[in-house]
């Protein structure tokens, strides 16, 4: 992913395999999880104090297309890039690559928006920062 | 879903949810290929043995809406259609709804493919004959 | 198990088996915790309201033997019997044994305490009242 | 744990924690298993070669003491001592503790053995050559 913002490294456990020796198709829904929540929290988002102030950030639609499935023990880098779509949605894409030799292994599309708890759409001061260079031209 | 051919009811268990008091994105992976898994051997699919002749059942991509969150001990009801795309594609149409009150919660796209070891797509007489109806007209 | 107080019927799914097309030790915990929550469920226990007044049942300590692995589609049996080890432990006997032979599966003893935030004990009503038969000789 | 001869580091994923915000019981088993598949491999264990030879590894007990809960974000280490119980069997002594402050967080015992596929005993050399140091004196 050349234009990538972020990017985090993992490794495949052996649990997280299942009965053909590969990774589960729902677990690479928690590595890429996993690398949204690490970028937003390297840019001062406090998950535990927005939800104190009732924002919620919810994913509202995602796409994978999965090309090639990692094995046990393989290490693997995800990618991020995030793009503002409407004023109140916001889409990260991501890809998952091997380490090894750069297969690319996913790629998603996530799209996100942040919400009050009676599903009314919000705009918490720390997002707009973080949008505002994503949309730029 | 008005035209399902399958369907399966499930109860969200506590372990499932998040910090958050719902279900975690990525279950809802798990529900719907539970949901296909028995559906397939309901049409008299047997894993083992296709393995053992080495065929595989591949998810190529994946769509999810999420359009409202389960939570703690609610039953749902995961709902399935089978529709060819191509010679060697095919996606099965699926929705997640709460039974209490029929609250659409996931609706999905699951597009698979049967291929061999070495990647080439293959045509399981099994999957021919459940396909047959599906295409039709 | 003889003189179990409850029991629940579930279905191992595929995606619970590892590369080995076993059940992974650790989803047997879940099994478990899942048979325990239907069972205090049953019995009138409300989590989100118990939690409310600031009451966390904790587990302290769990063995767990394995005696034989589950296999995927496989149905089976959660037991389970509650005793009170002291005044502020109590222990769930836990047996998980496959439905259409019976074998033994995985034998459990998960010892339990009622918390306050503060990390003491707390004497809710509701597991007095659960615990009581469970008591005399 | 002071006579550790192994340990690795990792992090709490948000994903790994439940509805009280901490990680799920079953998780730490988990962690434990990992810690254990990196040192057996980093001592020459190939899994995949020893199931293709006939040889599982398998969990006949495990004994998990909970201490002190984990919270989304922090850091762990998992510390591991291997020890000879009787001919074919042998025992994983493990720890979790916070990797700020020092923190116990669960204290296990992991009785394991080598099987082969009819359930008997086996007696790889990689493992005759592992506990070999682990018996004496």
């Amino acid at each position: 992913m050349q234009d990538a913002q972020f990017h985090c490294d993992m490794e495949v456990r052996d649990y997280e395999c299942d009965l053909q020796g590969i990774v589960n198709n729902a677990r690479y829904q928690h590595y890429l999880e996993h690398a949204r929540h690490l970028f937003l929290r390297a840019h001062g988002f406090d998950f535990a104090e927005l939800t104190a102030r009732g924002i919620y950030l919810i994913v509202t639609r995602i796409e994978i297309d999965y090309k090639h499935p990692l094995r046990a023990g393989e290490r693997f880098r995800v990618h991020l890039r995030l793009e503002r779509l409407t004023r109140i949605r916001f889409v990260f894409h991501q890809e998952i690559a091997r380490l090894d030799d750069g297969q690319l292994i996913v790629r998603a599309r996530v799209v996100t928006a942040a919400m009050n708890p009676q599903g009314r759409p919000v705009y918490p001061e720390e997002l707009e920062r973080l949008l505002a260079p994503a949309v730029s031209p």
